[in-house]
């Protein structure tokens, strides 16, 4: 069932009357009107003054979500280079929180100054002279049960630096940093296993494993790609670093990656690109003239990796590693060895593989081939079973095409990201053509598989796609949203930095047509990849469960300033101030320390009501915490500025709200 | 005119009949239906499955913005704690935009290597041991010509550490940040004259005068309040700190500013709290047992400083001040004896100062008190002639009340600010009601005046509020957003901390009805203040104007790299690279260096083209730019790392994107 007005400018005109029934009915001064979109005028002057469509009529409807109610989804988009993941009610498209990850956010008080936060970023540069500050985040990956969303906790990745983030979706704050020993960024991160036991980061551009130096003159010889495997441990709420693993792979640039599920589960596969081992324009070299672009693009095809990680995680576990940089590490030769690691040939330049929900085919779309192609994993599993392979110059099994594809679909021109709803369809952005295709998947999923249904335009440069619970076992369909690179000249002019555009689209019918609702620009970070949950699977805390509480140890502090027990205590010089906050004063509203001394300020936000939120402001000091409900936090720091900072709440909390301030008083060595 | 249907339980049942006549006329298929909200369902379903009131179907027509149609206006917030600027499309409120200002953000390149930015970080925390990386922005201010915005520059104050930065709107991005040399913190600020020569920062938080030490005992001799006037070169775009001075005031609590306009200009206005001069709970001193949010609300008054700028500004000009920390500050014996400074008593603890349109009245509301209260300028001037003033204990002359007072209107509990429309009517936010009041304007605005109008509720402990050009000689009325300061459970819960809530209101209708049209979470940032400019003021560029460009100093840098002179040069332990950048290759593709050397690195992105930006991004080195279209920068470090680093561009730009890397290989100094 289509609308029968598609276009604005046959719409526009016909609806204008029809829209009168409307307003005469709701509206019994009709006859007073004017033309203003504003103010109380009926529908229909509204629609008129503003020239909606039949469309933008719907999708208005569609996406409107009245005071007060809330959302049915919620996205977790990666926030690229910003370093931070964005949380966006759906389908109103509103961006409901930024958690701060790898960049320092002083609204929720990240990284400005509370110990255990040190400690996180700190242990996020480990092996690097320099304190890393940010991080392109690219994809967010929500912890799984039984290869669906559970809503506990979220995984995001840092391309730049090849580091993995977990966000406890309790309190929808950062627990940890784990920075790749053996890697300098990645890619393919971050990827769960059906349970959550792992969480896959593939690599990217290929280098020396440990952050050794090499020519790039011995790049076939030195240089590696890698898959880290990390292990998570649900119940610690954290990677265990001392359980994970790496693979070394050849220095193949690898790229997204994706879990198996049901019949594939255990299994892991991750595609690759410049697999013709460019190492980029050399000026000192004559017979090396191809930029990187070119040289990385210049051969048919590149490698999708299959992995058994069942048996890689035994092979790990047995010892079969070496050691690179205190991490363990499975050697190349080891993997052919133990038949860990096969090749599957796939069209150059792929971005991502897309394992279907049942788990039955993977979807690789190479970026300069209109098809995607989908290969079967029973297929996969016969032809590993055959035996009789060829191998690529690292001696790993690279399984003949024909005998593993299953379908190719023609969708479009710059195919690159695909997920999956509930009727049987996949969707696959397209770059070049600025659209998203809708095709059929064949058994089990549809009779009339493996073809294209239709294309929906979106405006501009599409990257990645995210549908309703799109990449879990059972998807939801309903809504997708296109994550548009460009937006050009979709949103009022904002300067040379342009923001990027999320495009809400309605697939909830079967058939050809899909109905574009909603423009959303992401004027903060550059997301890659989203991930959307159904709100109702989450379950975050309102407060803190009990004042004292401890959001880094998650658990409640036995030491956190109580009160009754407030004051400034010194030992030589060393001063501990513990402290109390709430509407709306601090105890102590004075603090007398000397210039020199080490402070130790440990605070308690004893507020139990919900949204009574306190900052801890300290000027000259670059200080900033945000203190929930029920929040413990310790600050450190060197009292190296003397004179009087008058510290102060830095989020509005009541009508005396200025007047939640103190004084902390810094007498001059010399005074 | 109004809508029959206001309550949402009637307007349901009763709209679903009423609106099936749309659908029958809209959809062919409507005997198809099903009751999904999503779909190609028909309005009626739509509205009918999401359970719409009549205002909630106007109020979504009224706010949807359909792709590639533009807002009619921006709305520019600062981001509280999170020390940015937020930039808001209206009605839609989408977030079109964050400006990094006192906190770097990496998705803008905002603070992370570029040696310009670093300069202006440095600037900004002139004097303190501690380089500042965040504020807390309150007050933006529009840049002003003849009263009304006239969309060149934007400036904004940072509560925290007191200083003031300036933002270009022709790239949106920000020039300068100064610290404010004798204060430690701020609220007052930022606010404008009305030709913006001058940038008013209050004071707040009473403190001695310079950063110098002073035991709390002695608060009433030692510490000092302050207003800062800062100059402002329109032709530089920069504030020009030399030309700038301040006035010593007694230690009461300087708060919000405004200037006067048209019959006022030449005038500025600042409230005040805390004239208790309370010096919060002293444990040791048995006599002072007063939290400051009783002690400084213990007075019956607080006083508004009335300021005459022009004559403080000849004062200044020839000499009359003193120097503190090299700045020069006219004291306040100087202003007594000058006539600079006059005081009017204010219900206590207020919160802001707003001047009406045609500048005849000073609105203040004491947070404690049920009124606003609204004096007239004529009648300050001639109280002044009249003179035979009382004077405070610091001989500042005190205006009666009944001299100066024009009228008070009753609006309601907890009255913080106020704006203006073109009707004559003015808004008052109640943080205690969590509500807007509209009151009419006496002569020359209504005939009907000083008279409350009526209130529309808001969701919830509002703060400040924002109306369409509303502090400006010719308010556009229309839109008003009411800034509130908790969400509670106004959105899907996002743990402990919760987004603020932005509400949109329709003020286009005279008479006691306003309509809520819009809810809008913002879940970055905790925003005091807005303003809100018509976008078809603003002309920003939409590319920088010629390849070579730098932002910094907004003019062509005729050393930036140009493509065919790109390449790695050595002098001794300095390197510089000069590099272009292009869809989809740097150049050079290879840097190789040693370990130990000092690397400057100027890059120029050669594009012209609309959004065509590239980031570069460096691992381990805590590195990245966004370069957008025409713009040259420069990073230098010191290569204090060895190995391999595959810098790319982390802005999307092409299908070939991920291809668009480069190598810089560190040797060891041992190797």
């Amino acid at each position: 069932m289509r609308s029968r007005f598609t276009a604005r400018q046959r719409a526009v005109v016909a609806i204008i009357g029809i829209i009168a029934l409307l307003a005469a009915a709701c509206s019994s001064d009709s006859d007073d009107s004017d033309s203003s979109a504003n103010g109380s005028a009926g529908s229909d002057e509204i629609i008129e003054a503003r020239g909606f469509s039949a469309d933008d009529v719907t999708a208005a409807l569609k996406t409107y979500q009245p005071s007060g109610t809330h959302d049915d989804y919620m996205m977790f988009a990666s926030g690229g280079h910003g370093g931070q993941v964005l949380v966006i009610g759906m389908p109103s498209m509103r961006l409901l929180r930024v958690i701060g990850v790898f960049t320092p956010e002083p609204w929720q008080g990240w990284g400005y100054g509370e110990v255990g936060q040190k400690e996180i970023f700190a242990e996020g540069s480990e092996g690097l002279e320099e304190e890393l500050t940010w991080g392109d985040t690219h994809h967010p990956a929500l912890s799984e049960t039984g290869g669906d969303y559970d809503g506990e906790f979220l995984f995001i990745n840092d391309k730049a630096n090849a580091r993995i983030a977990t966000i406890d979706l309790r309190d929808f704050e950062t627990k940890q940093i784990v920075k790749n020993p053996i890697a300098v960024n990645d890619h393919g991160g971050s990827f769960v296993t059906p349970d959550s036991e792992w969480v896959i980061e593939g690599g990217q551009y290929g280098a020396p494993l440990g952050g050794e130096y090499a020519d790039l003159d011995s790049y076939e010889s030195d240089y590696r790609g890698m898959v880290t495997v990390w292990k998570f441990d649900r119940e610690a709420g954290r990677i265990d670093p001392d359980a994970s693993f790496a693979m070394e792979l050849p220095p193949y640039w690898q790229d997204l990656c994706d879990a198996g599920k049901l019949v594939s589960e255990g299994w892991i596969f991750c595609n690759s690109f410049n697999v013709e081992m460019a190492t980029g324009l050399d000026p000192d070299d004559p017979d090396n003239t191809e930029v990187f672009e070119a040289g990385a693009s210049a051969g048919e095809n590149d490698y999708m990796h299959v992995i058994n990680l069942e048996a890689a995680a035994e092979v790990a576990a047995n010892g079969g590693t070496t050691d690179i940089n205190g991490f363990p590490v499975i050697p190349l030769d080891t993997s052919i060895q133990e038949e860990l690691l096969y090749f599957l040939p796939e069209p150059k330049s792929p971005h991502g593989v897309d394992v279907t929900p049942g788990g039955e085919y993977m979807v690789v779309s190479g970026k300069l081939d209109p098809h995607v192609t989908i290969y079967s994993f029973e297929k996969v599993m016969a032809a590993i079973e055959a035996g009789g392979f060829d191998t690529d110059e690292f001696g790993v099994p690279v399984l003949a095409f024909d005998d593993v594809v299953e379908a190719q679909v023609e969708v479009g021109l710059g195919p690159l990201h695909t997920q999956f709803d509930d009727n049987g369809y996949a969707y696959t952005s397209l770059f070049l053509d600025s659209a998203v295709a809708r095709w059929s998947l064949g058994g089990p999923y549809r009779d009339d598989g493996w073809k294209l249904e239709g294309t929906i335009e979106v405006h501009y440069n599409i990257g990645h796609l995210a549908a309703a619970e799109g990449d879990t076992v059972s998807p939801d369909g309903g809504y997708l949203v296109a994550l548009n690179k460009w937006s050009s000249e979709r949103f009022a002019k904002v300067g040379p930095l342009l923001p990027q555009n999320f495009q809400l689209i309605d697939i909830s019918e079967e058939g050809p047509d899909m109905q574009l609702l909603y423009d959303m620009p992401i004027g903060i970070g550059e997301p890659h990849y989203a991930q959307i949950i159904k709100a109702d699977k989450l379950d975050p805390w309102e407060i803190y469960p009990e004042v004292g509480f401890d959001p880094g140890k998650m658990e409640v502090d036995p030491d956190a300033p109580k009160v009754g027990e407030e004051g400034v205590t010194r030992d030589g010089n060393n001063v501990t101030i513990d402290m109390t906050l709430v509407r709306s004063h601090f105890t102590p509203e004075r603090v007398e320390i000397k210039e020199g001394d080490h402070v130790t300020w440990n605070l308690t936000n004893i507020e139990q009501s919900l949204d009574a939120t306190h900052g801890f402001s300290l000027p000259g000091y670059n200080i900033n915490l945000s203190l929930e409900p029920g929040e413990t936090a310790t600050v450190e720091f060197d009292a190296v500025d003397s004179g009087v900072f008058s510290y102060y709440c830095s989020e509005f909390c009541s009508a005396l709200h200025l007047e939640m301030v103190g004084y902390m008083l810094v007498e001059p060595q010399d005074g």
